[in-house]
């Protein structure tokens, strides 16, 4: 049997992936009178009169919502909400099985921003957090800086900042195997949607100077037409040295590339142009921007992909559940920078120095470790 | 420690009561890509090409929405979305533990109709029923029968229907134990809010006919001033001989009382001008319209209360579990008037007539045959 056909058995065989269970058996008239009328009136009334208690007393301590529209799901593009369910319902899976984290699979059927926005604020008083998943951009950027300002518990979109994270953890012990600071690297991040703008932000935010953002367009400049709103941003935070031309001309002397955009678009020709000990993550999938043996055999030092059959995996679930655990369990009101960075960190730290290595950048998603030290890194970040 | 400080401390020691739980490990690369990509792009592709794939690729199958706005949650009226969570965590847990059904808790932090029918419209796709709970009357009216137009799901709203079941099939035991046919009977019914309007509609439906409603105005007729637009409705439904006066007045020569309205408002000396072995279903909670002893010593034969420290506990969760048991299972479009007699004729039936006496009329909550029996009665009565 097939990948394919195994996981087609797989979704079929269980009626999907997950399912909701009572933390407390109810088979007895005392269990259920309390856990049920009439002594459920008890916490509800503590919430009623302090909202604080719904912390303590419901399941919201502990559960995150997984909100897609379906209009951007995996490399599938618009399939819209139903369809969509398989990676909501899987996401939900990953955040208990890895993360320990409750989470709940919502697809709306509606693609309008506004609606969409509202339809989050309403639902939002049951969860701990709101995680946003597989929705196109531009409007995903503002959906979610409108729900930050909006709720008071944590939204975060892990195609932009889960991705973002795991790279960075990956360039930090990258940079470590090729011996180069950050402040003297040149990057060019290709696709500017939602990761590859939370790429670029993030490594801004860590203390890169010299990012260059591009699109099928090339280099994204202040001079460049058909931009949306948030790539006219980004121009005017990249590119320092004002560089102009294709995604090839941007390379030149690039000493890491990061691909999140389509397969095959990087040649070995364009990898030779680069810094010497160039770093590539090439995360189109399936097919990455040019495979690592190329990219390798052109003088590259670190690979990277999306893919579990190559070394250095760029896997958000080494990240987005051990973010939303030590978020919850700190009831932070929001994912700062500050907590990305730490996420990043505590990554990055789980690879040992003695055992970095070209092809060993990145932890094992089943470290057990991993969603506990990403979580403690990130709870000591929380600002109130 | 009292029921009250025991139930708060179990919500306290769990966080709530519900949690989300993989249905298959995943807990190796091989699982990881079965359940998350690459291989979730399988049935998302299926589904994307025929939505009827939803049922069986996901967990829509087996998984209603518990829904509430918070406006009217047990008898502690509008206490809003985030103090309602109990409530919606209880009713998802009881969902799982009686019928097997996965429920997934939304509390909307919206009163608006508008407003909730888009919210339930918007977050249907990834749910194969919607059970509302605790809306206010008139909203839970129009809420519902908007809901049910827009969706090709079954959309009920447990507080009417569901206890208009269990009411339904008290009172067809009751009348075997007093022997009357229902063709003759007079049926008071007290509370004109949403669960006194169902159990209204379904004793007509079911063939009562000499049906009157009640509510602090007394009688509910088509001269009443002051109605909303169902109570309206109703009054050209019920009442056929056109009594006027107040709920003493209705009660005269009445075979049957069912009250969801407020405490101690029937008296003993009403009670001894109903016919000749009458039946009362004294449902305020928790504090009955009239207690069951004061009842029997003014005559009544049969006594209901929805407390379970009395016989004859009128208790939806007899009903729900297998009702949604039975739509889901057998892919119900909605849960129609057959259904829910089919309902009520199953949970009656589950009392064998020779244990059928004045204090036992209904089946234990806890017999695991109601879920199964109910959902084959209700599976059975699905028209395509």
């Amino acid at each position: 049997m097939t990948l394919q056909e195994k996981a087609l058995e797989l979704h079929r065989e269980w009626n999907g992936k997950l399912e909701t269970v009572s933390k407390t058996p109810i088979n007895s008239r005392e269990a259920l009178s309390l856990a049920y009328t009439p002594g459920v009136a008890e916490p509800c009334k503590v919430i009623a009169e302090n909202s604080e208690a719904a912390w303590q007393y419901t399941m919201k301590a502990n559960t995150v919502a997984v909100v897609s529209d379906g209009s951007a799901v995996l490399g599938l593009g618009n399939i819209g909400a139903l369809a969509a369910m398989p990676v909501m319902e899987g996401k939900a899976a990953l955040f208990k099985e890895f993360g320990g984290v409750n989470a709940v699979p919502i697809c709306l059927d509606t693609q309008d921003t506004e609606e969409i926005i509202k339809a989050v604020t309403w639902l939002a008083p049951a969860y701990g957090g709101i995680n946003l998943e597989d929705i196109s951009a531009p409007r995903c950027f503002e959906i979610e800086e409108r729900l930050k300002e909006i709720l008071d518990i944590p939204v975060f979109h892990d195609d932009q900042h889960g991705t973002a994270i795991v790279v960075l953890a990956g360039i930090i012990n990258a940079l470590k195997v090729v011996k180069k600071q950050k402040e003297s690297c040149k990057v060019v991040v290709n696709g500017a949607g939602s990761a590859g703008v939370a790429i670029t932000k993030l490594l801004l935010t860590y203390g890169f100077t010299n990012v260059i953002l591009c699109d099928k367009v090339g280099i994204v400049s202040t001079s460049t037409e058909g931009l949306n709103w948030m790539q006219e941003r980004m121009a005017k935070i990249t590119n320092p040295n004002k560089e102009t031309g294709s995604l090839a001309d941007a390379l030149k002397g690039a000493d890491i590339f990061v691909g999140v955009s389509a397969p095959n678009i990087v040649t070995p020709e364009m990898v030779k142009t680069m810094a010497a000990d160039s770093i590539l993550f090439a995360m189109a999938n399936p097919t990455p921007e040019i495979m690592p043996d190329a990219a390798k055999a052109a003088g590259a030092r670190v690979v990277g992909t999306g893919r579990s059959d190559f070394p250095n995996q760029v896997n958000n679930v080494i990240a987005f559940p051990g973010i939303f655990k030590g978020a919850l369990e700190g009831r932070a009101s929001q994912i700062t920078e500050e907590m990305k960075l730490a996420a990043a960190n505590a990554i990055a730290g789980l690879v040992p120095d003695d055992e970095l290595s070209e092809d060993n950048i990145l932890p094992e998603a089943f470290n057990p470790k991993v969603a506990e030290l990403v979580s403690q890194a990130v709870k000591s970040h929380i600002v109130r």
